[in-house]
């Protein structure tokens, strides 16, 4: 299957041809960047920033415009900001195309399923909807923001098996959640910025969004505070429970840990084995040392332990912020859809 | 009137050699240290990691044994460690020293006054139930853990005015709180480590003991996530609070900016124009550019903001750990304690 | 007198503001920008990075267009980009001011002298002949480049005493020698950037005109290879000197330590009262605990030991490169103007 | 083939731990370490600071003292402490194992082979006069130290070629190089240490052996200065050559990236297919993208460009520290040693 990467030359973009690249079902078709880009080599047109080498098939490709007429591919992957992806995203979607977006324009619209496969994989038939009312072929998927990725997911079996009532979540999130050239050194070497822009608004309204029903956002409520801390990937995230049924440590630990869902069912080629791993060790996670668990598909928990406040639990997840917060949630939703035959 | 430093090497020993250094009513006379060092000149003894200078004169005396016979001083700095500063601290006290300690050995005692002086002032009469009870001229009054000293702070002017119910607060805390050499570089560049040994209790616990009443901790519950960051100096904390009367952002703000106590009616050396800054801007405070705030004493509060968990308020406190969190809390306690007759 | 500061919204021009509030002779009667903040108040156009509180007075000027006819002042501080000085730096000075400039533009003219007034404040009286030829009153002077800055003066008191046949230098140099928003977090974060475009050529071309007689570059080749390191502030440089006579260690130390010049018997303003710090420590100089030194105007240097190679001397020295590498610099040339006339 | 590794929780230690892991030829068969830790589960008595995970059984052995007689195996790796290395390495060998060392202790001893084995394979026929002086069956060989290892290897084709005359080394070292604990973060946070006790010294005479011939140092001198910067792994290096014959830079860059030797001949398995990758563009190498490079045992050269003082050329060298620097390198010297009969 072809795909094309929409805003390809950013932070997200390199992402998604690193994860691209030697996928079993889907094959680079398209890169496409901004006008200024457009006609150049990929490997001129990028700061690759990714830590493995950038493909050199890949690098020879010539950077495309963003338009449905220009691209060929059955799958589009969209890294665009999101002013533009607005209305280029709903081209495609109208051209036909499924359109998988890491943007935030379309994540809250009614119709759009804003998936993390692991969490709600029956939003998908939202897709059905979806065509009935905006009456095209296509389809527009959304993945989350990635703060909400890591939380929603670790929010997921406590939803299911003890019911949540309210959840207080502290980010400490890497630099590259700003994209490139994005967080200057001069405002974050030996320094915190306690403020992301639109990022708390994201997370408050997102993890609601995937863990309710198709059309009813999940009844809890979510309050989160943002920070900006000098790491290059990973955002680590504090997270405090109220759970609607007592909830021992010891047992959420072990209920998170078992934790699989859909894509594990259906071997997704970016499913990890274990979408949660649960370290007992009393310092981690940590972003350096499991930012790359299940490949930066898993998200990774510690220090499960009881909430004075909610009576609760509280503990520590991690994940990887352009991948299971970004491209690779993406590939995820994609390899989702064709499971179920939306592509 | 003559100080003692005892551990005057490590870090917050350091941070008091700095702070006394020109103090206009002290002046070090003895500074001890290990067995190791002890006969060595306080600049040989001393890794010395402060910005500023050592002073020449300071350099050049003789480090001590942590002994009440080998100390002559009115006011006695503890900067032990906890477990050598359980017996030494009572010695001293016994011997009729004044010990401001910033060890936790005896933070929780009952009649041991924990204080923070703009918080909590009146608890300096702890110290006549202390002396009647232990039976000594002297006495041990200690001042909180550096990350219950900025977020009692910043509770202090809403608990007196729209009461606490709760306090959900997690910290993204500097290395210098560790002590020297304290965190190894591997274990922190491009990373955040989610755990500090002992420090949610001592969070959880410290700070119902600073805003309760004598004998009495405050009925509110705090819960903890404690956080190493990569930064140098200054604890950053993300503060959720449920008020018992409703508060609006821009109340609380209000009410944090004008804070003032005790310290600063009777104009005491150590005591900040301002306790608590409240910064307007949307991204602060930030450690690098709001540590130093009153010499170090100040808080920084900023993004003071509706929390749609608690329906109470949020916001972002900063503090220096080493100063306002330990050594110059230290100091304002002893003017405090001069100030009322008590030294 | 009164002075204004071309570029003042930059990351030099901030550090003009910086150093120029409470200057005893001079105050800033004008502040330029581009063209998107003309009329904006100055603290609302500036990301302010400076660790100290922008003054408030200063905030409350508007910023002005870099024209001459604009601008009230006697002096005129340019931290314009390098493209912008070549023609508004020549108007103004052809427009009567005394312009002192931190960009590159107009350094290696021969008829401007490039300052680094302890190393050689008799080229002052190159402006004789640039008057002259160029048939203007005012004035055009330079500093130099940020490493040649402290190369030079680190060179200045061998070159004196031993003469110097060959020096070869390697640097480590702080991300804000890039300006702001300057160097990504990304591209610097547990990292070294080998490369600082036309960094090598400036210096090693700048060192010799310096240290060379008027019209008459020095006869010794340097050779430079420059590198960025996660540093804030401060540039870190090994040298590697061959004399022309031999010299000991300790004999080069001692010379740079007792050096002075014009400067200090001048008691200018900015002039630190030793040029040169001589640390015997092993491990000095050090960025973060050596670089404000002399309130950043001297620099540091230390581990003077022999070279193998040369059968010379190698030695480790540091500066601010925004305060001896560029703005203090430049208001130590316009202090050493005004001594001699020129202003 | 069994191998022990002594000194195996170190920094060094662990890095044999993950080389050896899955190594085609050799099996770990016994980790030693100090009293402390001996009897308890390597998985205990370690701090793994390695990306990749522990393997789960060399988890489970036990650790063993560092002694012939508890050990089985058919070459020993030491990765101790150059004090404890000095005695024990010979009594392994004189018991008739395969010694090869990464402390520092024998590597100047004119009898042991100072092994980087594209630079000097020839060496290893050192390890018979060995036997026959010291009259034991086993051998004892070492790595060079990190720094010298990235620079001799970058120097052997351009002696080979041109001849060497001259080197000035400057060092950008990573903190990984301290071992662990090793840096404190509040020593390297923001900041540059230009001291690494007896680096130097080191370089220097390390360097000329391995580039001499049996018995007699290469007559090339060699001038580092070393520092250490906010870097986890990738000693970065800027070298200065002055050649014997003329060389080009183009012709240098070409000679060192075509440059191969014995171990790519033979195969062997830690012989990487390009021991030296030049990298054309002008900002590379740098640690955080280079230092995998051929799985951490290739340097990466780039700039190499001229060099103004020697009529040279001058280049920046990258390459691994605890890879290619010391442990990496020790394995490849087994290899080697196998493949020439010596174990």
């Amino acid at each position: 299957m072809k795909v094309a990467i929409l805003g390809a030359t950013g932070l997200v973009g390199q992402r998604f041809v690193q994860l691209l690249n030697d996928h079993p079902w889907f094959k680079i078709s398209s890169l496409t960047g901004s006008e200024r880009t457009v006609g150049l080599r990929y490997g001129q047109a990028v700061s690759w920033r990714m830590e493995s080498k950038l493909n050199e098939g890949i690098a020879e490709q010539a950077v495309q415009l963003s338009d449905p007429k220009e691209v060929d591919a059955d799958v589009v992957f969209s890294a665009l900001p999101a002013d533009q992806a607005i209305e280029t995203e709903e081209a495609f979607a109208r051209a036909g195309y499924a359109v998988v977006s890491n943007a935030s324009a379309h994540r809250m619209a009614p119709d759009v399923p804003l998936m993390n496969p692991e969490a709600n994989f029956s939003h998908l038939k939202l897709i059905e909807e979806q065509r009935h009312t905006r009456n095209w072929d296509g389809a527009l998927v959304t993945n989350p923001n990635c703060t909400t990725a890591v939380l929603s997911l670790s929010l997921k079996p406590i939803c299911d098996k003890y019911g949540v009532k309210s959840v207080v979540m502290s980010s400490m999130q890497a630099t590259s959640g700003a994209g490139y050239p994005g967080v200057p050194s001069l405002d974050i070497i030996d320094n915190v910025i306690p403020f992301i822009r639109e990022e708390e608004e994201k997370v408050q309204h997102e993890t609601k969004k995937i863990l309710g029903s198709l059309g009813q956002p999940a009844e809890f409520n979510v309050s989160a505070s943002c920070h900006r801390v000098p790491v290059i990937d990973g955002h680590t995230e504090a997270v405090f429970v109220q759970t609607v049924k007592p909830a021992k440590p010891e047992q959420v630990a072990e209920c998170l840990a078992r934790f699989t869902a859909e894509p594990q069912a259906l071997k997704l080629p970016s499913a990890p084995e274990r979408p949660i791993v649960v370290r007992s060790e009393q310092d981690r996670p940590q972003p350096r040392f499991d930012r790359n668990e299940g490949s930066g598909m898993s998200i990774v928990v510690g220090r499960v332990r009881k909430d004075p406040v909610f009576d609760g639990v509280k503990y520590v997840a991690l994940g990887h912020n352009t991948i299971r917060g970004a491209a690779g949630c993406a590939v995820l939703i994609a390899e989702s859809m064709k499971s179920q035959g939306y592509i």
